[in-house]
């Protein structure tokens, strides 16, 4: 990975440079992760406009650094922003970026103290969220990590679909998907897997509990695999037992939103519109209330990254950003449907990461 | 606990009173939890020094903070933090803390901006870590509940314990231990476990991998289960096969550090003495540069947290103060030996929570 490394630290070099500022400080561990390769839970790196990066970490990473990331000189101190701030007063750096979504205000203070110790005229300046920009547009190699943690996902849910029946806890089953992931090569889960059964589906969120599982349900869960990590994310909603006709149409509807959702999903499309698109079918059967959150997010080293697809977000879709679609259907006291895919945008129509089937399985 | 969090928010809106505020915005989620009861990803509270404190959440959690603190008023609104700033304004709240170790640099500015908004002569100021420093010292429910997820770490190695023999991986050994927790009734694990075989056992933060487990090695396993949110903490180090002589050495020089750190935490001790206490007996053995980390950290709701314990920290134990105690000796190319409890000082003497043996185990 070290080349690819070097490109994506080379783009956002120019991106720094043309913000009038001669290096960022990033802070952001996700960030430093996606710049260099290197995992760890204390690191920072600084990348100037013109010249080679500098990274800082601890003496627990500097082996790993040293494996993943050979090209970088190292500096093995903990305090990775406040070294680096001083190094960069030592270079001479005037403007030096920060990644001001990160830096807390305590520790934007100490830095400040820092380059007064330094004396030397380093600025501090907030310079937008510009490693997140690139991220959002993926390499293939990216994708690949994706696939592969969608493909995880995809069979855990096969794996465990025999398991899903009248009786069973919602707890039980998310314990049954989150084994089979890691017994599939997952990581780890990628996030803390929904089961909402009954009446719980109309919690977006639920938690899973101890409710039996009970003809009549419609149960929505929603996890994911992390692989390489790469985040996957995808929600199914199946029937326990014949469904009731309600149960069907919700089903159709959101199934319907969703495809709508995708085939918005082209390059050069506004976000909202996307949303927007699923929406609207929704709106138009009379539950665009019952519709409470956005259609979808980014996925990535993060499994909810840019762009965010909601009706009052802003931006562009374009081709390699890999997005879910996750439109649904709350009705409280009654249940509810969710059904969501991880794809990426590609101009000759989106590529679908997640492939489970979205007719509706009756169990 | 309604109960509960009504004395916490008591003692917290003394402490907000003593540093001369009008009142303290807690954003860290993990600090309204301790405060509320909600465990969420979006909220934050309004603690006045004087009168009832105001919680923001946003609508996924407004039904499960009706149940969970059905006495505190809630405003539901995805601005978390900027709602509870325009209603000190509101109310006429002239100095208001913040938490300035976790808003950051973007949020702040977003704060003022609101208050530029509102014009009303809000003034947002650090006040500390003044909900960190009540949650250092636990009640009694609270150790209940680390003492459960001790007890549930306890056994799942002992219902591992047979499955750790040559020809197994890290990995596998990993995934015993964490689904042995899981199925003891854990939420989950408390972090990633750490498996570290021969000479992976010199890396303190080995993330477990494919490497089998061989005659002569000695395996470190950290690792440590979550239970009604708080966080247990153990490693034990045990031989595959009858062990070295420099390995049982090793691993005695650690067991008395061990001790010595155990018998130095006392109520009115300084933390960098009962740091010295353990580091003193491997430095006498010559080790000292070999033993690379802190002595141990505060558990609860975080699993690292105040009081940290190492030679550069300040700062008293005292009772009801739940921590760790585990010393290591590192060396590189050969392996390591790491033994942690997790217990809490008392005034009686220490109360170990973790209670699994400390003799060598050889398997």
């Amino acid at each position: 990975m070290g080349e690819t490394h070097i490109a994506r630290r080379r783009r956002l070099a120019a991106l720094v440079a043309e913000r009038g500022a001669a290096a960022l400080l990033v802070t952001r561990l996700v960030n430093v992760r996606y710049l260099t390769g290197l995992d760890s839970s204390r690191a920072a790196l600084l990348v100037p406009a013109d010249g080679p990066a500098l990274l800082a970490t601890d003496g627990r990473y500097a082996g790993m650094a040293a494996q993943v990331c050979p090209e970088l000189p190292v500096i093995v101190d903990r305090q990775v922003a406040g070294v680096l701030v001083a190094r960069a007063a030592e270079d001479g750096h005037g403007r030096v970026g920060f990644e001001a979504h990160d830096v807390t205000v305590e520790q934007h203070t100490a830095l400040l103290d820092e380059i007064r110790l330094e004396n030397r005229g380093v600025e501090l300046t907030p310079l937008g969220h510009l490693a997140e920009e690139l991220r959002m547009v993926k390499d293939e190699e990216e994708i690949a990590l994706l696939r592969e943690a969608c493909a995880v996902t995809d069979r855990a849910f096969a794996a465990v679909l025999p398991e899903i029946r009248a009786g069973v806890t919602e707890r039980a089953v998310a314990v049954a998907l989150e084994r089979a992931m890691v017994d599939l090569g997952a990581e780890r889960p990628a996030f803390e897997s929904i089961v909402a059964s009954g009446p719980n589906g109309a919690v977006p969120h639920h938690h899973p509990g101890g409710r039996e599982l009970q003809r009549g349900d419609l149960v929505t869960m929603d996890f994911g695999a992390l692989y390489g990590g790469y985040h996957a994310d995808m929600t199914r909603t199946v029937a326990i037992g014949e469904p009731a006709g309600w149960q069907r149409d919700l089903y159709d509807l959101v199934h319907r939103a969703q495809r709508a959702g995708l085939a918005a999903a082209v390059p050069g499309a506004e976000t909202k519109a996307v949303d927007a698109a699923a929406r609207d079918v929704i709106k138009d059967a009379g539950h665009g209330e019952a519709f409470s959150h956005g259609l979808g997010h980014g996925v990535g080293l993060e499994i909810h990254e840019a762009p965010l697809m909601g009706y009052d977000k802003t931006g562009k879709l374009t081709d390699r950003v890999p997005i879910t679609a996750e439109p649904g259907v709350y009705l409280t006291g009654r249940g509810g449907v969710r059904i969501e895919d991880t794809f990426v945008v590609r101009a000759d129509g989106p590529e679908l990461l997640t492939t489970t089937t979205k007719d509706l399985l009756v169990l």
